[in-house]
């Protein structure tokens, strides 16, 4: 067999570099859990119907087929889910009988899409959601609840670069549009939803000449809302010196405002969280709090962390369950940063120690040292050869094995080989200091958001 | 949307369940770690010519075909991987440059087969597997630590009921055949491997008549070897009794013992190895050791961990990497228990505490009682709405939430809600026993190889 060449769209990543994204994953879970997040999975697939719902996602979706099936070779009606909102939504129907609600998850899985493979864009990737759900009601307090539990989450991935989180709410944007006497809402709000991409004199064309959706004197008006961005509650006094005037416009105000201020005490130097009225979410069907997420230097890869409230998440015909949820694209974010070397781990192994083999017939005597270290909770390995110490020493060293353990009766000794210094020790009783016990992730050049002077331009990919 | 149906062959968890899913992965990796194997995923597809490889696994993978392909549906020449050891070869070969060697690596990951779903049988199902692989050579020693770190992996989970690990050694096998003067070993092995389900006249009769490969004094000796069953090496004295003599058989012989002489004291009433001459492992290609393991009172189920040694895991021309691994079937082992009611978690979510809400005004001061919990590692959730505290207390009571706090001015009250004892607590320095800071496995029913006195009668399936 050949050398294989890696599949474009698929990363995969070596031990270093996945004990990061271990530690990624289980400092996620860990911070979900505190607020009483359940983890659930979903299987891989779903009913080709339930994925092609939203007509326009369906040339992403991979469909399955069994290479031996019967009826030669039709597919068999599954695909691969391309997100984890369409499954856990088909889950709460199915188990609706068995859930409490209002029912948290979160869901950490890889999810697939046949799209073209970019940078952090890719074919299977992982995302972690969160969501609240309700049986027929969920108080606005859950949207407060889930934006703070996705922004204590990131804070917690100490090595990621500084973010900010924007926010919007479509009651404010659908309400405004009304007030404006707008025909076509929702087409309006596809359209500014392409601020991110386009100039906004591209934006306004399309709005005015090219759709002819609004005059001019609407466009300016709705240019001028998209153009509002607070890190407070500010943001309500400007859009209301806008003129316009409509209760749902009034409702979004309200709810986005109370989302500014139940969050504001999360904020710091580099996790800012800002009323970004431009921000409208495109064609996805939310009906009051939208996010999005940008990585400070990493802007291109898009919105890291994007989500908002629907009114009906999933309905069964006698319940409807509204939901608020937020996604993290994982992969998005991780992947560039470890292929770019700029994050790692400190070893490839999990090991803390290398016992050391004197003879091959002295292996039972390692074995015993290992087997009390592991009893005090301490990862090993003992040595593959008795080769000379010094290429024991080195073995150890390739992997980034902090300790060397040297057997001996009836003295034992073990060595930290990244000062040299040694010491007798007990099997039994000795433990390495606890950040050796496990692999340590190390930044490597630009700043995280947990250093207090930032340096944008070394951020900048 | 009307209610959606389970996908035959795709088992999924509520949220309970998941959390002892969770515990057997976490468990199972912990082990895994303490003895230096790296964790690795690799992605869910690999290309159609690699997993084709073994002819006769074929018919059961799912090949995968982008919906909206620009060449008008054709396949995608990638399928889902049906097991995790054609992958992993293939993820040596692509990475040797950047591993180092004996390389342990541990993979934990769903894995997909189109075949009929029945007891144990999914089409979506998690392994999790451990295998050291050499670059050019691989010591036998290894086979010994890779059996007893998997016994341990095995130990670790608790709630499980006791086992019986069967090993074997195919140089054995071959020698013997060979000693014999057997022409088509590999066809004798693989019909002696339908012991595990035919009669042994049966078995007889395929080797002697139908298949013509042995006459009936050779087929004689053949059975007589594999009715061979010690709980420790003295195997090799009924062996030798046979009066076949070879090389090889003396090597596998050898191997074997040294095998169950070096895991002899991981044996329990619970955990037994026995060194079985009957196990082949079929059309596998393994070249010395193998395992397989049955779990008691569910010998239905199969083996639910199998393995072995491979002299060629992988080679690509220049290196030949062999390679000794076992493979657990957590799916298979998990499901049945979980669906049968036999294991379950005390409560739905990770709360170990509901945060009262005096009324909807307050919710700032539950708020801060939660913010302070979480701060010393308690998962909490405040309640939901501010309804009578009977009620409040139902809705922790019935997610199994052990605990209710009750925020006051300036005393706070947490209530054990299983007891009914309270007393007044400081939510900065308040936590509760160890033992509700996560969900706990409970074992309902049948006793679990922990026991000491078992009744294998209570835990037939």
């Amino acid at each position: 067999m050949s050398k294989p060449r890696p599949l474009s769209g698929f990363p995969e990543l070596l031990p270093a570099q996945r004990s990061v994204e271990v530690e990624v994953v289980s400092t996620l879970a860990r911070t979900f859990e505190l607020h009483g997040f359940a983890g659930i999975e979903t299987r891989a697939v779903e009913p080709m119907d339930q994925l092609l719902r939203k007509g326009d996602t369906s040339k992403e979706v991979y469909v399955l087929r069994r290479l031996q099936e019967d009826d030669g070779g039709r597919d068999s009606g599954i695909g691969l889910h391309f997100d984890l909102t369409v499954p856990f939504a088909r889950y709460v129907l199915e188990n609706s009988g068995k859930l409490e609600f209002p029912f948290r998850r979160y869901q950490i899985q890889k999810v697939w899409r046949g799209e073209r493979p970019q940078d952090g864009r890719f074919r299977e990737f992982t995302q972690a959601d969160i969501d609240i759900v309700g049986a027929g009601e969920l108080p606005f307090h859950h949207d407060v609840e889930i934006t703070r539990v996705m922004v204590e989450a990131l804070k917690g991935l100490s090595f990621l670069p500084g973010f900010r989180l924007q926010v919007n709410n479509r009651k404010l944007l659908q309400g405004f549009y009304a007030g404006l006497g707008v025909s076509d809402v929702d087409e309006v709000m596809r359209l500014v939803d392409k601020l991110d991409k386009l100039p906004e004199q591209a934006v306004r064309d399309l709005l005015v000449t090219e759709h002819q959706l609004l005059d001019a004197e609407r466009a300016d008006k709705v240019l001028a809302l998209a153009r509002i961005c607070t890190p407070d509650d500010s943001f309500a006094e400007q859009v209301r010196a806008l003129g316009v005037e409509h209760p749902l416009l009034e409702e979004g105000i309200g709810e986005l405002g109370a989302l500014m201020r139940g969050c504001a005490d999360l904020v710091t130097d580099s996790v800012r969280l800002e009323a970004d009225l431009k921000i409208a979410r495109g064609l996805d069907y939310y009906t009051g709090t939208v996010f999005e997420t940008r990585l400070d230097g990493y802007e291109s890869l898009g919105s890291i962390c994007s989500g908002g409230r629907y009114d009906a998440l999933a309905a069964d015909g006698r319940t409807t369950y509204p939901g608020v949820g937020i996604s993290l694209g994982v992969s998005r974010v991780l992947v560039p940063l470890l292929n770019k070397g700029l994050l790692t781990a400190d070893r490839s192994v999990p090991s803390a120690v290398l016992v050391a083999l004197v003879d091959e017939e002295s292996r039972s005597a390692s074995d015993a040292v290992a087997t009390a270290l592991r009893r005090s909770g301490v990862p090993c390995e003992v040595a593959a050869t008795a080769s000379k110490f010094g290429k024991q020493i080195r073995y150890a060293e390739r992997r980034g094995i902090p300790w060397v353990w040297f057997p001996g009766e009836p003295e034992h000794t073990v060595k930290d080989i990244r000062t040299g210094d040694q010491h007798t020790a007990d099997p039994n009783t000795w433990t390495p200091p606890a950040e050796d016990l496990r692999p340590q992730v190390r930044v490597v050049g630009p700043s995280t958001h947990t250093d207090t002077a930032r340096n944008p331009k070394e951020t900048t990919s």
